[in-house]
């Protein structure tokens, strides 16, 4: 899997050797640290790390036998060395940012191996998607690898998505050579009523020797999950108690516990360990989704491992849950996730175990990060146009487009509302009696529209619906490219005018996130690619989603994390209400409903 | 790897979530038994286990729903369930039997996992030899894998061996469906001074995916074992302490400590874990070789779990030393290892966690043993007549043949003597004034005869040395083919006319060992496939084993281990001196030199 970005162990075998017995130069010696050893699970002092074409040759008390005139000298002053962090699964697209930009804001943190999962892109650019994701992944001078999206579409039948992914092209994917396994297999219901399908694209993953990723988001312990454990999939990161952690590591799959911008799983389930005393090699942290505000203001891995600690965990076992654990999940253990000979030379220097400061941050043997600031480039691909031209709309929107008509001759309806509810991913199934005027049902304070404008074939399919709870007032609209999972555009807004504008806006910037009140533009978040990854830099994105924020506020939303509520608004997999391109969809029965229930 | 043998996972996967489900009957219920979770190290009572096409497809409290009117239901009865045990590293000739009469012999103390390197017939038959071990291998109802042999001749240049291994044969063997990883890589000089032919071996195992290896049989922990870690090797069973044991961890390596026959180093490393308290989940229990009558009588992985739990570790640590761990080593953990969905269904039920008595053996959700008992087939391979016709002399010996004859006009000599040293395994290198008799130098009381009789290609040749140490007295001879590692000929003797006759004894029955005194065969056994191994019951064959080490001490030999010692004088990589088909090799310098050193 390496060879194309990097050489392998045996590549370089030979020079290893001869370094580490002495008889020729390393590249570079880190001198005087306290190796961190995550397979013994000990701290030892006065160690010294010889490295030689980006990987380790010799850990041991002396490296002054592989110093050479043209040695680089690293010296570690006492302070520890430890492993670069591993995120064992998460989705690049949640930063808004390409895997390159993605890559430049997290190397600081400490992050030097991600397993990616780029199910949103899937859904937009398919299979081809995937591998462009795939290609600038392998370009970083870090380590991402690609786990092969499973579930597009994730709901099928009730949402229309760019492209779909096959078990052919699973199959097709694993032979790529940054393939790490498949990705999420979200379709649990699936799994579990042995959909050949979901079992085709789980098999040809196994068959390959890789590592099947699992998403049971149910907390029915049951028939069900025992039924999906049998299915293969071998961890899950969408347990959020305690038993859920336990009954995964029992059933012989890995836990990965999360912490992302919105995902807070770590510390209700870590007392697995830390209370309960299990056995910690089958836990592993990760993030899932990161926002380019949390990576600009907060970090990545190292605020999961600093919070693991916080919540209690030694800290050396938080380390391995972040380092080796992951490591061996994935067949790697033997290329990366500790600092022993043979693997990729991937080290940061920190002068404490529990605060984590992340000093200096060592890729493959060469210094990519220190205090805080990159030192190396992250290379761009050269994304293709049609890539970058993925919002086809059709026609120009106009307000008519938003209009949602009353039968003939009522002056009021009964419709079906989306019920946002704070904090909380499920929506809430409501019910409204809304005025009718000129033969249109009227938007109140409370309930606004919602559109999903079809975007991948140009079919300028509109569906119109109401929404309850975000607050807005006013003359004003919010359209967003970022539509999970199938990534059409959601508009939300008070006013038809208003929400032509928005949705032609982005049209206009080839996606992205845009709010108009009163006919003018309040903020822009550009994802020229695919709709939803902007190549800018993370703090530029940061900076412009937090101008959005604020855009939403001033217009009455005091929602927290309102934005994501409003991305997930066609999420058709999670209860109760959601709208596709097919329609307005009850996601408890699976069964698309009618906007207008009732009229008079 | 395991397709030819048994169904994989995917192959099986849509009826074990049926079973798990309960929509489908199980095959067979293991039922209220105490689970042992090796993933977590806990134990877990009133469990069930439901397994479907010898396969786990559920385990948890309740299995009745996956009972139908033809599931076998077998009562734990509060028993406890543990995983069948594996042994991460040995040789099936080592027990002088096939694979298949090694299952039967193992298989009712619980083992129903092998790493196998078939080393010694890769010198005897090549890679034609390793292929039909791997084949008798992957007929048994137990699982045996294969390590491919790296070392064949274990010293190039001092020996001739009936066929050797080259790189191209290991990237071939890469391939074959029974083949886990390189066998014990020995040629630790070799590794250590990047010899390309070792390296070659190393990558073709690494780029395959597999496990390479270990066998660094020094007690230096200076540069030359930092080479060899950085060559590759991802384990060692030569550790003999508990240094040696963390070097090894500490470095990335597993450490594999063994009991075998004649090996004891658990007690001497297991306090790496019992006392310095590091993780143990690098650490695998193994046995390396076994002697039939170890099997007869002690058992086999059993042993040596219950032998690391009264040095006192934790027995369910311990049995992770012979489960998951092992299976995570050799990337089987999603195959076997523990008691899971989707693996293979290996179960132990035993009342006692520290005796463990092995009260019932599960196989692939078969019950293959009971109370001691074998319960199932083991097949046979149709060896081919030339795997059993590898006795080649070329030519009927006599006494002349093993005569050595003194200087002209020599009335003594001072002869080169191998000494063997009770209990160890290094010889010294002795010299000893002898007397010269009608021009032939002339054995003493203490000093008798060695010749290595070339048995590959039937060239006739015979090395003829002296040996002291085994005490023999009166006119007798013993012969042996298992002579490690080259497996020519090693006959040691007090007469010439013995040692013609035990000699072509051998060639007569086609291998194995006799003992002959005053012209009468005292014992034999038989070793027919290659000279090393019998295809009869290990019952037979540890009698005969037996009867020989009483002929050995009838004839005064009193010393420990006596055939080991006899059968390991032609190994050249041992100090300090050995015998080979090239003559009398000082193993301090790998130089050859002469048996008679002087005269007067």
């Amino acid at each position: 899997m390496s060879e194309i970005a990097f050489p392998s162990w045996p590549d370089v075998a030979p020079q290893l050797i001869n370094v580490a017995a002495g008889r020729a130069p390393a590249d570079t010696v880190v001198r005087g640290g306290i190796w961190v050893n995550v397979h013994t699970r000990e701290v030892l002092d006065h160690h010294d790390i010889a490295i030689k074409s980006g990987r380790i040759a010799y850990v041991g008390p002396d490296a002054s036998a592989c110093i050479g005139p043209e040695t680089k000298i690293i010296e570690a002053k006492g302070r520890y060395m430890i492993p670069g962090l591993c995120d064992g699964h998460m989705h690049i697209e949640s930063g808004m940012l390409t895997p390159a930009e993605f890559a430049r804001a997290v190397i600081p943190h400490g992050t030097t191996t991600m397993f990616t999962d780029p199910h949103e892109i899937a859904n937009v650019l398919g299979l081809e998607g995937v591998r462009l994701m795939h290609d600038e992944a392998l370009m970083q001078p870090v380590n991402i690898f690609t786990q092969m999206p499973s579930c597009a579409p994730s709901a099928p039948g009730l949402e229309t998505t760019g492209f779909e992914i096959t078990p052919e092209d699973v199959a097709e994917a694993m032979s790529w050579p940054g393939i790490i396994g498949l990705g999420e297999m979200m379709n649990f219901p699936g799994v579990a009523n042995a959909d050949p399908k979901m079992l085709a694209e789980i098999a040809a993953t196994q068959r390959a020797g890789k590592t099947v990723g699992g998403h049971y988001a149910s907390p029915d312990l049951g028939p069900d999950f025992a039924a999906y454990v049998a299915g293969g999939p071998a961890d899950d990161h969408e347990g959020t108690c305690e038993a859920d952690a336990i009954a995964r590591v029992r059933q012989g799959m890995r836990s990965m516990m999360r912490l992302g911008s919105a995902w807070y799983d770590v510390e209700s389930q870590i007392t697995a360990i830390t209370e309960k005393g299990l056995d910690p090699r089958n836990f592993i942290l990760c993030t899932d989704d990161c926002h380019s505000g949390t990576l600009v203001n907060d970090g990545h891995m190292n605020r999961v491992v600093r919070h693991a600690i916080a919540c209690g965990c030694d800290p050396l076992i938080a380390l391995q849950m972040a380092t080796i654990n992951t490591a061996t999940h994935f067949g790697l253990e033997r290329d990366l996730g500790s600092l022993t000979p043979g693997r990729r030379a991937d080290i940061i220097l920190t002068s404490d175990l529990t605060t984590l400061p992340i000093e200096m941050v060592i890729g493959r043997g060469k210094i990519i990060a220190e205090d805080g600031e990159i030192k190396v480039d992250c290379p761009h691909l050269d994304w293709p146009e049609h890539a970058r031209g993925t919002v086809h709309l059709g026609h120009t929107l106009n307000a008519k487009n938003f209009e949602i008509s009353a039968p003939d001759g009522a002056t009021s309806v009964t419709a079906n509302v989306i019920g946002v509810v704070e904090n909380q991913a499920p929506t809430k199934a409501l019910q409204a009696d809304l005025a009718v005027k000129d033969g249109l049902v009227e938007p109140t304070q409370d309930i606004c529209q919602i559109a999903l404008v079809e975007r991948h074939r140009g079919t300028g399919g509109v569906t119109n619906a109401f929404v309850s709870g975000f607050g807005y007032q006013g003359k004003m609209a919010m359209a967003s490219t970022v539509a999970h999972d199938s990534h059409h555009m959601i508009v939300v807004g008070t006013d038809h005018e208003q929400m032509a504008l928005a949705a032609n806006r982005l049209g206009d910037v080839g996606g992205g996130v845009t709010l108009f009140k009163d006919g003018a533009e309040q903020a822009l978040v550009e994802l020229p690619i695919a709709g939803l990854m902007s190549d800018s830099p993370a703090t530029e994105v940061a900076a412009k989603a937090e101008a959005l924020g604020a855009a939403m506020r001033a217009c009455g939303c005091d929602l927290n994390n309102a934005y994501m509520q409003h991305s997930l608004l066609a999420l058709v997999v999670i209860p109760e209400l959601r709208i596709s391109d097919l329609g307005l969809i009850d996601v408890r029965t699976f069964k698309k409903i009618n906007v207008i229930e009732a009229s008079e």
